[in-house]
């Protein structure tokens, strides 16, 4: 009766992407029923040097693919960040869930003190797989899900928290 | 080696109100070096029908500790949503990390299928602890401490994703 590294990621994830498409869907609604271009909800962001609603998006599904690679050990399947559509977000989202769904439930079995190097701008960092997941991947994944319901909500598109959380 | 529900709840939460607590400093200092009343932060939202900056403290000290009541089973310290400054807002904070403190790091073994009803709005929603935790809880708590930096970071805040995640 206790959780591996698989319980508390990909299930969470999937699930996150799930109500992140119906929150898109409510947005690009709220864009034809208003007559209001595609692109200034695409293109939100809420301070000119944080990423747009695309990047969020992208940022949610690399988020949760580097957790796929670096501790479930999958092949990475590259993504060219060139979404620019509701269409091709959504076709993002279906990717990143088929890739997620393609995690055997065992491969991260045994992988909590696995070590997981980060580099970043000309840094490393080291976690050990449960300190990645849990203090890097998991707030990081939310962090970009929560911004972009929160650039549609700013933008005036009519979601709630269910919207966020699921329904079920 | 596998993770309980303590593991991924308690740490994880203290960890980021360590982190929201230095955002919120970052805050403060940003208004003081502006000459920025600092009721425009603390009540700056991103939408007029969305909570503000205090709300959404608030709101992650709540959810924090439901999980600490619901699965950790510790009697709840009541907590009465007055805060309207910085200092009250860190008081906040370090009585919710003291209270999450308390918990042992036991007292939500076994708990993973104990029922949990949550009551909103006139509906009734029956979870496990687990689901509960996985698909409610750790999402709502990161949707409200990201929305605060999100909003922090709408009013010209310089913060960075490090901020958000922590530096070590």
């Amino acid at each position: 009766m206790s959780l591996s590294l698989y319980d508390i990621t990909v299930p969470v994830f999937i699930r996150a992407f799930a109500n992140l498409s119906a929150i898109l869907e409510k947005g690009r609604a709220f864009a034809d029923e208003n007559k209001i271009p595609h692109s200034e909800l695409l293109e939100a962001r809420l301070y000119p040097d944080m990423a747009p609603l695309t990047g969020q998006i992208q940022r949610a599904s690399d988020s949760s693919k580097f957790v796929a690679v670096r501790v479930g050990q999958i092949d990475n399947v590259p993504m060219a960040d060139t979404e620019a559509s509701f269409d091709e977000l959504q076709a993002r989202i279906a990717a990143t869930v088929a890739l997620l769904k393609s995690i055997p439930a065992d491969a991260m079995d045994g992988r909590e003190e696995a070590t997981v190097v980060l580099k970043a701008g000309g840094t490393e960092r080291t976690f050990t797989a449960r300190d990645y997941v849990l203090a890097f991947a998991i707030p990081n994944f939310f962090f970009h899900i929560t911004t972009a319901y929160d650039i549609l909500r700013h933008k005036g598109v009519p979601l709630g928290k269910l919207d966020y959380l699921g329904r079920s």
